[in-house]
């Protein structure tokens, strides 16, 4: 169990459970194994802002998913229901199977940079309220429309990476499965009656962060809440195939193209498919829907490193790396200069298929600390 | 929520929860929509007849899943914590997959007909302890043994059918998600230790009852229950990965073929791919290592009717149906002689691929709804 410094607790509540120099020592302590976390009370700080506020602002991180957008329209509610005039705004859309949690549609996706309208709206808000991230450069083009506002700045996330100073009140706990458990707590500490559509909106942040409930960081927080939530009326059932079964006729048969070309090197440790221009288009999917096929590799026994290989234009391939093991897969992704975690990392190569290939290969093995040729 | 006879109490503690009359009320209740529901407290009169015995006989149902083995050795090594010398039997091998859950390889399987020496060892018990069913057929050939003992016997099961006359004491609640939450309630009012392994055998046994939390029989008992036991030291990710994501290389390249090979009708509402001999052993791949084929081909949206036709010689074909939607595919696997549930059932047939796949439809169109020819 991830223990909170007791003593440093009056310093720490702008950074509930973390001292600013104790960050180091916690992304350490939380990335080397499961740790137990318990969520402590929401920051005093956050919940005055939050109530005092009449005219907020809510932001997430680029790109949102399923934690980012759940978390961003149960805010919104929630201070509807407190009687404020709220705005969310999106950078990006969201997957289509996850925008059903936006029940009311009250996100607002930006086209591209945002207009000079929105930028009144960010100039106009009394309070700005960033959910599932902490680093000011995931917040995209509306890092600078945000930076030009007058208004605090508050913070619910649980990443481990972030700009505290950036915030005037936060709360981020990097041993929390999702950000949605903690907008939960915060609706408790607000007294603010839960909405059965924001119980659902919550229960996909907490299950689509930990996998559906798969992940060691669930730690048994994300199965006490949705035990909660499925109490308030939340159907699991229909929500998993809404996310995970309503896939495409097409995107099925190229899933099963792909599975039938799985290749594998040094016993199985390696699990590889290339999907080719050819073949998508053969079954005509578009490349924006391809998200989570290389998860759908994972599933030989014994597989340490997953990749997915699509060819994205002529020579050109875009990679997704799956640590199934201890490895990190952070490390072969960052020396093709990508990025990601140590579970799941992505990166760019040019070249032909069999160049690129071998030059993944080799990271792959070199990583797993084996030897022999490709 | 489904509501218990309070006023029939005194005379239902050995149906906790239902009186017999109740049952087929209960059924159609049960059947009818999602319930929550809550346990009762565990009937005095099993707990006293667990306490006391000193060579009981532990059983479940043929062809033994998660549930029905997390409860049997969970319950073994309960009653030897209590001072007991417990033997379990199982008629069937495990899912190979699954056998990890007796972690002391406690369970004894059967060799087709049981010998004298576990015939001897079914007399000298002086309590049978059934869980996971309390249908005395589904006993197989341990029925007629067991009818042979004069041991009392008990039971502790979550299924709507049931012969409650067979066992002086029984504890049944078909609104339980699993029977492995039933034992652990068992375990605590028996007040025993619960040990890391039993804390994993009852992880796994809600677990794949529940689907990994999928299913709406879940309730939000599955959760606290799972909250419970990974906040005991039960880790799901490694179980996961182990349950659903470690098939051999040559399964998950058939079941790529499979998916290649997926068609449907009526837009998408009926989906179904046909496995034939040759695509089989082109593979290499066992008859018995095709479970959770059909469940992977129900990924299409739309989809209601999701069919596996699976060829098994000359002319001969196992058919397994799911349903994804408010049909039942119970009624198409009956008209064919088979059975199952109203989401899950099977049956075989014989002609040609063309034949079957004809009467198939035709019965799915039925059930439909929809008309049209094939």
């Amino acid at each position: 169990m991830w223990k909170r410094n007791e003593d440093a607790a009056p310093a720490t509540h702008r950074f509930h459970g973390i001292a600013k120099t104790q960050l180091p020592q916690v992304r350490e302590h939380m990335s080397s194994g499961i740790q137990l976390w318990e969520p402590g009370p929401v920051p005093s700080g956050l919940l005055a802002a939050l109530r005092k506020s009449k005219q907020p602002l809510i932001l997430t991180h680029i790109y949102p998913d399923g934690d980012a957008l759940g978390s961003a329209v149960s805010m919104h509610r929630t201070l509807q229901q407190l009687g404020a005039r709220p705005r969310t705004f999106l950078t990006h859309p969201v997957p289509a199977k996850l925008s059903f949690i936006d029940h009311d549609s009250v996100a607002e996706l930006l086209d591209g940079e945002p207009s000079s309208k929105q930028l009144d709206a960010a100039r106009e808000a009394d309070l700005i309220i960033v959910v599932d991230t902490s680093t000011r450069d995931r917040l995209g083009h509306m890092k600078s429309a945000i930076e030009l506002s007058d208004a605090p700045r508050v913070c619910i996330d649980h990443h481990l990476d972030g700009d505290m100073d950036f915030f005037s009140e936060i709360w981020c706990e990097p041993g929390s499965p999702s950000t949605g458990n903690l907008v939960l707590e915060v609706i408790e500490a607000l007294e603010c009656e839960l909405l059965s559509t924001t119980a659902e909106s919550l229960f996909v942040a907490i299950a689509t962060d930990t996998g559906w409930f798969r992940y060691s960081n669930s730690g048994s927080v994300a199965y006490r809440y949705a035990a909660k939530l499925v109490e308030l009326g939340v159907d699991p059932e229909p929500i998993f195939q809404r996310i995970f079964q309503s896939f495409s006729m097409q995107r099925t048969l190229l899933l099963g193209d792909l599975l039938a070309a799985l290749e594998s090197r040094e016993g199985n440790k390696i699990v590889f498919s290339v999907l080719s221009e050819p073949m998508r288009r053969h079954r005509g999917v578009d490349l924006e829907d391809l998200d989570g096929f290389v998860d759908s590799l994972g599933q030989v026994g014994g597989s340490e490193i997953v990749i997915l290989v699509v060819e994205v234009g002529a020579g050109r391939y875009k990679v997704s790396l799956r640590s199934r093991g201890e490895f990190s897969v952070h490390t072969i992704a960052a020396h093709f200069d990508g990025g990601g975690h140590a579970k799941a990392a992505g990166c760019r190569l040019e070249g032909t298929e069999e160049q690129i290939l071998s030059r993944l290969l080799a990271e792959c093995r070199k990583t797993l600390g084996v030897g022999g040729a490709a």
